[in-house]
């Protein structure tokens, strides 16, 4: 089937005169979760991992993909003829490495342009400029036709989900307030108009939710906004009569999704467009008038988003409330009904959603739950299926790293959990890892410092152990919206992006998730959400601190209360305190006393 | 007097048609630190400041220093008819800025080109480019003479100290060796030759030291290095005979200093030349024939040199153990002293420098020392005048930061002392301060991780008590070389530079001195050099951490132990102990009854 499928695109290329078509695993707005439509990649290779990306050539066709799915990739490309490209081992060439040797010759490099940025484009002229030491024209782009499209026939449509609007109550801010924000913005950069591709950011700025991206509340749509109005490109049947006219009273008009294609080339001359050349697709900024000058800044929309207002950050705490009721709720249950039995990874996730479901205005998950018991616990980005699925013991760790969706907020939270006796040596490791949540969180810092400076306090413990974990420290969470969201963030490297350049301001919202990893036999992860607040202001500028958002207590059983100093012991208590007194009262009997026990003192 | 050196210089640039013309205060090597023949900024303006820019118009004249100078240049500018700009200050334009505006519908730009970097003029052009939305070219360069020359009537001759060789025995590896190293760098990024301009690079690479700077035992020079040998421009009558054969060995030759502007122009058609273009000044870069392409990546040379060898690293222990038995003979007499009265902040620099002359190849200060007592510590980069120089008494606190260059070594060195009784705040300070020293100095840490990861450790305890320090925690060191050198350093924010952006690796030595200053009361600051040596291999990687070469006792009387945890208290006695036991053989006996007492147990 999947022979077929490659033959068959292999046949366009040829027609065309393509030497290379990539596929990669995107959507049109560099969105990180992407809908069915867009899933041209796993229907093209039969891969089904989240990252991933196809080339295919007259007579090839090779997958890339990253460690964390090199298994899975290895079974289920057998017997398509795709080769696997392990990246990041050794000897194996990175994508653009391969298309560089592949079009060291010139040629015709063939992609979708809507579901690459100018970005990647860039890196690779900028490749194959290198290596021939002057510039390089002879390879030639075939971007604007989309050929999976014409290979994929039962391919699902585009989502159209109903769109709405989300209440000033819980966003804080009015529409016009914010678009007065942005067009200020854009004033000082002298842009007479901001294009916006990316979903999070429209979906802020309008104050718009919607459902076309699983456990992403956005909606599908570009925005052109201009100085005294704007334009929304959408699925008209998906906006209701109430939003269009709602947004319509702040000038802001719908036009069909893909419009914004031919508007952009229509753009008067002299007009100075502003957009992010990271996130924008090719096809796009190809499209634009070439009269036209570009701003090519990061949006305004990225602070503003990521700088949560008071009502945000006090919707939030109440949505970590409810959420906190529904994690005790179900720790609880999880203690009992381990030793009975028949719990098993994905029933326990039910049982979770079950609980979280019972809150207000609770709106589902806010990513794929991640359940791993044991040796599925050390796999990062494990996600329990019908088959792998197995049942809870009395005995070692679980993992456990959910997240909901509340028109409060969103949250994301990991709780690793001692189901039965652990070794002194497990205890050491749940104990360091626990070191690292707390050091990271009640670090006082000055204005100006960002998560590079800040990462190290949540690895100490663990590096003095000779341990570590392989994944960034904490990212950026979006407020009823993306749960992985910029600038902010806790890395120990600058990513390519501008992510962890931007200092913490008060309002962000950051996740604190260090974690230790035993292949085949356990892991630990301890992640809460921290809000950045104002502590004293100095006259060596304003000090910053974090607090915690996430409710619900680390497992006592599992720690090592020696390896904790004085002032761990006192932020452990008083967390520990905070959420017996909030969280007791919305509890029966059974839990409360379950709470009390899970949240003494140490 | 100034003003008549301005209106000569006012009335060359009007009979060359030049607009503004820039005098910074740089040599042509972008030396830190220049010699009396480049100090044509401070020549022109009367101001004595290390760091400062004039700008001269046809009828105008600004200087532009930073807020470190900002008294000492208004009262030096006094009559001159110079204006100041306060750089950093509210509503004061840039150098660019206002160069941008003076020159926003064109003009001439002038300045010796070999004073300026290239990317001095890109950002230049850069923001005039801006400004106009649009390619910029009507600004003309007036860059190839050096007006002041023409001006400046008895201008010192350019240094021309003797340059010698460095065993191998102080460098650790033969200059064949190190040749070989760089050649095999050049071959991988496919170059053909390699100019270096940095002094300290030459001298590093050659093995060759001199006295052409103060405090920087380097000689004036160029290095052109071919595949095969190589050319190294410098005054003819500073290479003694038995370098130039010694050279010559190795096939480098010499030729005189300024011939390697027209040698670059004779460079073969297709020539790939190496060079980093953040270093070498415009001209040079301007005079290099148009056919020769351009690597403009970092100089090998830069990470080579920051890495120190083993011999170089034990050699280094050696100083600061020559370097420690200096300080402490100081520390003791200085204790006696004071009380004594007729100490002076200019007599406690001297009597510690005749204790360093005492060592076993010492070659003088390796920075102009600082002592300030009281107040006087409160200015980060003060240094005593006739004027100033004021008797310390025995209260408060004296601040000393100080450093020699040995064969073995450069040292750098700041304690701060308690001359009597100190406040209860006072400690607390000095006990922060400590801490943060200790605290950097002890972390283990991951291969990868860079200065930006861990400078939060040095101002943790202080940022908790709303305390800072306006300066960086520290900064790279060079072997018997500048005391300041890169790419390491501990710092907040990322330089313009790579500086903090390379990770730390086995041998490099670094700065750890975090401090505390309030004005017009007292300073603290406390610094020694730590130099990175492998902790534990692990799965995960290379573990590091640093370990202490400075061998001087912090002041246990400013010590408030209870704000010391019991993993400090540990560093710090083990610190001690470990200076008593390698110092005190080589004391006296009232010498080692004071080190005793000064290195006693918390």
């Amino acid at each position: 089937m999947i022979r077929e499928r490659i033959k068959a695109l292999q046949e366009l290329i040829r027609e065309r005169g393509i030497d290379q078509y990539v596929i990669p695993s995107d959507d049109y707005h560099s969105s990180e979760y992407v809908h069915e439509y867009f899933k041209c990649r796993e229907y093209m290779s039969g891969f089904t991992g989240s990252a991933g990306t196809l080339i295919v050539g007259k007579d090839s066709a090779g997958l890339w993909t990253d460690g964390r799915y090199f298994l899975q990739a290895e079974e289920q490309l057998k017997g398509s003829g795709i080769v696997l490209y392990r990246s990041g081992e050794k000897g194996v060439p990175t994508i653009k490495e391969y298309l560089t040797d592949a079009l060291a010759d010139g040629g015709v490099l063939g992609f979708d342009g809507r579901v690459i940025t100018k970005s990647f484009v860039d890196r690779l002229f900028a490749s194959l400029n290198e290596r021939k030491r002057g510039a390089s024209d002879s390879v030639t782009l075939h971007y604007d036709e989309d050929l999976v499209d014409k290979v994929w026939k039962d391919r699902p449509a585009l989502a159209a989900e109903p769109a709405y609007e989300l209440d000033v109550c819980y966003t804080g801010e009015s529409r016009a307030d914010k678009l007065a924000r942005v067009r200020a913005e854009l004033a000082k950069r002298e842009a007479d108009c901001l294009i916006l591709t990316s979903l999070d950011d429209i979906a802020w700025l309008l104050n718009i939710r919607g459902g076309d991206v699983a456990y992403n509340p956005v909606v599908r749509s570009y925005l052109l906004l201009e100085k005294a109005g704007g334009i929304l490109y959408m699925d008209l049947k998906a906006c209701p009569p109430e939003l269009t006219a709602s947004l319509k009273n702040d000038n802001i008009v719908i036009k069909e999704y893909h419009a914004i294609y031919d508007d952009v080339q229509a753009l008067d001359d002299g007009v100075v467009v502003q957009w992010d050349e990271q996130v924008v697709n090719y096809a796009l900024i190809q499209k634009l008038n070439p009269g036209c000058t570009v701003v090519p800044y990061e949006n305004p929309t990225l602070l503003f988003k990521a700088c949560k207002n008071q009502i945000e950050v006090e919707n939030m705490r109440k949505a970590h409330i409810k959420d906190g009721v529904a994690l005790c709720k179900f720790l609880c249950w999880l203690d009992k009904a381990v030793p009975e039995g028949n719990v098993t990874e994905l029933s326990a996730a039910e049982k979770l959603e079950a609980f979280r479901c019972e809150q207000e205005n609770y709106r589902g998950q806010s990513f794929e739950p991640i359940i791993g018991y044991g040796a599925h616990g050390a796999i990062i980005h494990y996600s329990a299926t019908e088959e792998s699925s197995v049942t809870l013991k009395p005995e070692g760790f679980v993992l456990m790293d959910t997240g909901g969706q509340y028109l409060e907020g969103t949250t994301d939270v990991t709780r690793t959990v001692a189901l039965g006796e652990l070794t002194d040596e497990q205890k050491k490791h749940f104990t360091a890892v626990l070191k690292g949540n707390l050091n990271l969180a009640s670090a006082v810092f000055m204005e100006g410092t960002t998560g590079l400076n800040l990462d190290f306090l949540a690895r100490k413990a663990l590096w003095e152990m000779g341990l570590d974990y392989r994944h960034g420290t904490g990212h950026g969470v979006g407020y009823f919206l993306n749960v992985h969201e910029g600038p902010n963030a806790f890395r120990l490297k600058a990513a390519t992006g501008r992510e962890t350049k931007t200092p913490f301001v008060e309002g962000m919202i950051t996740s604190d998730e260090p974690g230790v990893y035993f292949d085949g036999q356990y892991g630990i992860r301890l992640e809460n959400l921290i809000v950045c607040c104002k502590d004293r202001m100095t006259e060596y500028g304003q000090l910053l601190r974090h607090e915690y958002l996430t409710m619900a207590p680390f497992d006592l059983r599992a720690v090592e209360p020696s390896m904790l100093t004085e002032e761990e012991k006192a932020a452990l208590n008083a967390y520990h305190k905070k959420i017996y007194d909030t969280i007791s009262p919305m509890l029966n009997e059974e839990e409360q006393e379950w709470l009390a026990q899970a949240t003494k003192a140490v």
